[in-house]
């Protein structure tokens, strides 16, 4: 089976494994570019996780003691509790509006094919629903229109986020409402999409919005705390709302904790965890309350936690011999999970070629092009839900069991026989297809799960297939739309199928419901390969402790099977967005790589005090967003050599490995030159300016077009000169400190300098609170007023630096690195060697996968 | 009710928030040597996390390609699910014995009581019970006689060990076999004390030992794979049987995983947190599949998760008008929370001056006064169980609302009415308090979760105040005793207790069973105060998702009101023990203070090439662990000040902040001499001597005596000697890595060193697996027969030690150090200033709450 799978999805050549080289690759004549076309894009920023504690911040710090700190503590628990409720009632506004529409629909088409069964007035039913239905996605697919960054789940996005990557506008107030009114069309509208998704993208938003109290429109509340105006905090709320939106979507507030956890937060940290579980407890039991209220009228009551939920799975009470799984039906478990990861992997593999297809031929026509794809994906929805409903139908027998039934399973059977469909079918039968297609997906989900009379296979296997291409093809239409519930769908239908093929070929006594619900989680499982989250969400959306064990087992074997093909499905479309992802970990292969190897050795700095004139030049022809705070030490390598052979114990010790940055380049070009590949090599090439960043070039370009630059020529004792020799331009620096460009810009927006001729001490001192007045949108150095700065003024850095940045040394290995730069959520990662200068600068960028496999092919070649 | 709990704890003077200056306590007569006593012991070892990539390392990572990294994984992966199963069978083997014993105990006594109620030979009845508890109380304290580590509930350990700090004999085969038996035998002999604790310890030894396939007695099986001899992967083996000890003792898999990763593991790690699932489920499916095997002869079901179950709590089916909770009900589990708040810092502060107690006046005794201690415990607790049960019980009826009964209500009635006990109640009543008394504690819980008749409200009161007595004196006593189970039964009466009132007194509709959980997780949580793991734990528990808001509130609300009197009571024994136990964070305040002024600035060092007679002198007159490798630097000093007065910018910059160690140590020596307190002022007396650590003086004077020392005198040119000046003394030092002590020893017996005509590169070669051979017990210096060493030759340690450990800079702020330490699982780390200079080491004493306290009160009296 795992053999034909692997034929299967060798053709649609998506087996990232590297188990081919790339000369053998060469040979067989596969070149690799459709893979390797999207590398890391070099625009988007890191979040700041690390604090930066410099003199403001100090300052701060004097006047707070422990009883202040108390205070912030429960204003942030208030926070978090007011981010829970809110993403709940999100999540009712959503669903209420979803369920009016829906039930709108159904009822009038329903109605007018039942009506119509034998008077052949079809097509006019057809109609009602074509025209309902493609009303509200074009609604929905404008509002995409006017916020792009609102298609689509939104879980790659935050899974950005949360790992450290400022995606612009995607936690903006226009994307919440753009989200969240679209979604509702959209799942309204009858395309196969879910609405999980974008609840937790909605919860991440009012996570990172609540808190700031300010809007670009609105006007601002000022916390004069520091800890709420940074990205550190930003982030941590962040992760709050999305676990409050996953528990929201799924009344799984102990997964929407694993789920921020899993995704996001650098450490485990037990304070925020504490809080986010609140969070999200709030916004399971605020949606609880009001849905229990709303549609039992039991105020008071938690009766229905979550949009999606899975009903009570439960043997008959008389029926002794029932169980809900044995040991014997594991094995069947994992051959599902087999299955699902198989067929995960080949839903991935479309989606990814259909993404890709689209990044081609849709994205670079006009808007309204998107539009009419949606348009179109959504008429040849209706039609085949239609179609299918009407034509591909059986009539099925409302099943004996039914009868012996008491109590309890009544009164869940009530509910869920109330939703069948009887389209041509008589007699005390029903129309399975229908009953599936022609009713709301979790219904439908429902039906899978609970439903004792049968579905045919034939049924089955069509809806199944349906569904798979229809809602692959849906998944990256510009629309808000979730994957979780078509999916589950999906799975069910599968898993359902395999139940009655047990059942009935073999007469098995199994329990149907738990063979759909291992299918939904075996086929998820394949498509988004997510693992602890997944498993606590799926235990506690079908509220049964027992079943963890053939979850777990499902969706472990289900994402080992999809790993040997390729990537879970937000994996690849975050691929496809060319987002820096760091992963967990380094693979075992990268200790052979050092920090010296991956680091970037250009760099661009300043000195403790620099005039006004040089910053300005250094900040207008670089687009770095720190740089570090230096030192010339120009004599000291002599020094140090001399001095380093020392006589101890009558023993040379040589010190050959403390790295220096002309050594360290000179290593490099070396290496370089006997290295065929050529985008590594410009460093070397004379002719390159070596300040400014070479991925910047046609940004700088721009820039300096744009504006006019009143000092034409950088600041000549400063700035390396193209005439400088590799000692010159590479010539030792003790390293001090770190500082940001938004702190540079801040410092000459406010005037911060001093003359020549007066102390430092005379220079203007900013507050914490002016330090970070502006976040998140920090003034750019181009809106900047030249004409009040005088550049003969000089600057004063070393207060607002940050001093202490944890540094590494050049030959740490990268796997210790990179735990350091993950777990630490940093942003710039200095590498300074043995005698305290610094050679060069880790960024997220220096840290991806891609960028270590270049780095590796490198190294393995040099050797 | 708080205020009044409050006056009620000032007694106990267990109020811990630093609201009182010293001054103050001084005028109001409070000493606080009580808290004070016990500062964290200094001869606890830390963990090591961080992996130490050295040249032997590199070896084996040249010869790891992925493929072989995978199958290591695999291994991985089969060593947790067999670590998983071992514990599940450890749960099974425990509960089995339990069961069987109990069970004749009661079967025997409960007969003899009933056929007695009217002869009068109650005495008889009274001598079997005692007979038996006797008995087996005695088994148990012996066994803890054997090895004194497995008394108590083991959580404060393994939350030790979790955290990093090495206890010894924790993680032993020995422990292991004590624990468990002695728990069995301190259950059955009917002791107020619970399995669970013991439980989690047990798992946690299976996890550390099944991995090594060695003990001290079996033959070792070797894995040439560096991963699984070091801490870091033990460590990460002993989350995993922790976590399934918890799964199997409360059939909470996912609740184990969070309490593992609350206590434990430094970052969260997806891959670790997946295989401790991972275990956790196969350890509570494992006990599943043979309970159900072997009680209800159904096997392949899997029907009684965990040890420990509290049933189903559901509404009877006819009545619609019955919810378990409704959002009124929500304000008296705020009360109760805190209620439980305060009645759990009660129960922590009664114990916590007992354990003070028997460590002053019951532990210096000969040991077998503890088992006496034990038989007395054992002797009043059968004696109240059986009073209070034949004296003070009401006739209660067996109550009407089971008529009305359908289905599966009657069923779990069934079986809760089967465990009711009749003494001397005829006519459908049954004796409440023997009902509670006279059974395990489980069924007793049962009891109260689900028996609809109702217990009299003076019952639950006298049943409640001699339970917390009890069982308050009972932990602390030398027997393995968990403290859950207790617990839960205290507050569970407690629940009941309010229930009763309110149903009786104010006619409200309400769940018993519910208030009855809400107050067991109540006074559960004031008393352990955790928080996450312990909600999921109890959600898990009961099988119902429904219950995680108020459980959450709940226990929220309890360790808030608790956190304001004392500690949790595992956080007060780890105390008592000493444990330099890290924090999850450390307060706001402590910001105030830098790397350099809480780090250790007397350092041992080494040269990268030592002669062999000064290693061995280095060795046997210190304690350290490791040792940096360094460089001295003399004239480096005036080199660097001269350098750093640089002109950049006609500027100049000063560079005051770089920290020497002498100019450190001067500036410590003034502000100490200012400073009145005599602890830390030692360090600048001229008479000590710095190199030996002030805290191993006793030790080292044991050493000196014990052993021939063959080098009398410290090689003169390498160790500082007391006629040096503080510049001397205290001169730069460029640092170029750590060595163990571990490995200096190893380097020593393995002959690893070379002649001084001869080059290093003849120094022979130690492979990986040679490093790491002896772990996790190293030989000792003292083991080393002297006379095969040639004291002129020297060592080579450079490609040994650790080249690139993190590193802060000596301005670094305390919290950042602190994360820096605790999220990587550092054991030390090195002080570097900015000209790459070593000038302190930090390990975990030096950021225990304790020393940071100091230290900042240093800070202000010198500022």
């Amino acid at each position: 089976m795992a053999c034909c799978g692997g034929c299967l999805c060798c053709h649609c050549c998506c087996n990232e494994g590297e188990t081919r080289t790339p000369e053998e690759l060469t040979i067989l004549g596969e070149t690799r570019e459709d893979d390797d076309e999207i590398l890391p894009r070099k625009d988007y920023e890191s979040l700041d996780y690390d604090r930066c504690i410099n003199e403001p911040f100090l300052e701060v710090l004097e006047g707070l003691d422990n009883k202040k700190a108390k205070k912030y503590e429960a204003i942030k628990w208030i926070l978090v509790f007011a981010i829970g409720v809110s993403t709940g009632l999100t999540g009712l506004f959503v669903d209420f509006f979803v369920r009016l529409f829906t039930q709108l629909k159904f009822s009038l088409v329903g109605q007018s094919v039942e009506e119509c069964s034998e008077n052949g007035c079809l097509a006019l039913s057809l109609l009602e629903l074509l025209a309902l239905n493609m009303m509200f996605i074009f609604i929905s697919s404008v509002l995409v229109l006017i916020e792009p960054v609102a298609a689509g789940s939104g879980i790659p996005e935050i899974k950005s986020y949360l790992n450290g990557v400022k995606i612009p506008g995607i936690v903006r107030l226009r994307t919440f409402i753009c989200k969240v009114t679209g979604v509702l069309f959209a799942v309204a509208g009858g395309l196969f999409v879910g609405k999980e998704g974008p609840m937790i993208h909605s919860g991440a938003i009012v996570g990172a919005g609540l808190p700031q109290f300010q809007s670009i429109t609105f006007k601002k509340i000022l916390f004069h705390f520091p800890y709420f105006r940074s990205d550190r905090d930003k982030r941590d709320f962040v992760s709050a709302g999305a676990a409050a939106g996953v528990a929201a979507a799924f009344g799984a507030p102990i997964g929407g904790t694993l789920f921020s956890l899993e995704e996001g937060s650098s450490f485990w940290n037990q304070a925020l965890t504490w809080k986010v579980l609140f969070c999200s407890m709030s916004a399971t039991f605020t949606l609880n309350f009001f849905r229990s209220g709303i549609n039992f009228n039991k105020w008071g009551s938690f009766q229905l936690p979550g949009l999606l939920n899975f009903g009570e799975f439960k043997c008959t009470d008389g029926d002794k011999s029932c169980h809900l799984w044995t040991a014997v039906d594991l094995a069947f478990f994992v051959l599902m999970g087999v299955a699902g990861g198989l067929l995960g992997a080949l839903f991935n593999c479309i989606n990814k070629r259909l993404a890709k297809y689209r990044m081609r031929n849709v994205h670079p026509k006009a808007r309204f092009v998107r539009v009419l794809e949606s348009l179109l994906v959504c008429m040849v929805t209706s039609l085949v839900i239609f179609m299918a409903s009407v034509t591909l139908g059986e009539c099925r027998d409302l099943v004996s069991t039914t009868n012996n039934n008491t109590s309890t399973q009544g009164s869940v059977n009530e509910e869920v026989n109330s939703t069948i469909r009887r389209f041509f079918c008589y007699n005390n039968t029903y129309n399975d297809m229908a009953t599936l297609f022609f009713n709301p997906q979790e219904v439908a989900i429902h039906q899978l799960f609970h439903q004792n009379a049968t579905f045919s296979p034939v049924t089955l296997s069509l809806f199944f297939v349906l569904y798979f291409f229809l809602s692959c093809w849906t998944y990256g239409v510009s629309v808000p739309s979730g994957l979780f519930v078509p999916s589950l769908l999906c799975g069910a239908s599968l898993g359902r199928l395999v139940a009655n093929i047990l059942k009935i070929n073999f007469h098995m006594q199994i329990y149907s419901g738990t063979f759909a619900l291992i299918g939904a989680a075996a086929f998820l499982g394949g498509v988004v390969r997510m693992t602890i989250s997944l498993t606590v969400i799926l235990i506690e959306s079908t509220n049964e402790i027992t079943y963890g064990l053939p979850i777990m087992i499902t969706l472990m074997v289900a994402k080992w099977t999809g790993d040997f093909f390729n990537k879970g499905i937000y994996d690849i479309h975050i691929h496809l967005k060319g987002v820096p992802l760091l992963e967990w970990e380094t693979e075992v292969e990268m200790d052979k790589l050092t920090a010296s190897d991956i680091m970037e050795p250009n760099l661009t700095y300043v000195y403790p005090h620099t005039r006004i004139q040089s910053l300005v030049s250094i900040l207008r022809t670089t687009v770095y967003h720190a740089f570090p705070v230096v030192t010339e030490n120009r004599d000291n390598e002599k020094e140090f050599m001399k001095g380093n052979i020392l006589i101890s114990n009558n023993i040379k010790f040589k010190k050959t490995s403390v790295l220096t940055r002309a050594g360290e380049q000179r290593r490099r070009c070396q290496s370089m030159k006997s290295y065929p590949s050529s985008e590594l090599r410009n460093v070397c090439d004379e002719q390159v300016v070596v300040e400014p960043a070479e991925e910047g070039q046609d940004m700088l370009q721009q820039m300096l077009e744009r504006r006019y630059v009143p000092y034409p020529n950088l600041y000549p004792d400063q700035s390396p000169s193209e005439e400088w020799t590799m000692e010159e331009r590479f010539r030792p620096l003790t390293f001090h400190g770190l500082i940001l460009r938004s702190q540079l810009v801040n410092l000459l927006i406010r005037g911060v300098c001093y003359a020549e001729n007066q102390s430092s001490a005379s220079q203007p001192r900013l507050s914490h609170s002016e330090m970070t007045e502006d976040y998140p949108r920090f003034p750019d150095i181009h809106d900047l007023d030249l004409a009040l700065l005088n550049p003969r003024m000089i600057v004063d850095v070393t207060p607002y630096m940050n001093p202490s940045p944890y540094t590494v040394s050049p030959n740490t290995r990268v796997s210790q690195v990179f735990n350091l730069f993950r777990t630490m959520g940093l942003r710039h990662l200095p590498v300074v060697n043995a005698v305290g200068e610094i050679v060069g600068i880790i960024t997220r960028h220096n840290l991806t996968h891609e960028f270590l496999v270049a780095k590796l092919r490198q190294h393995y070649i040099t050797i």
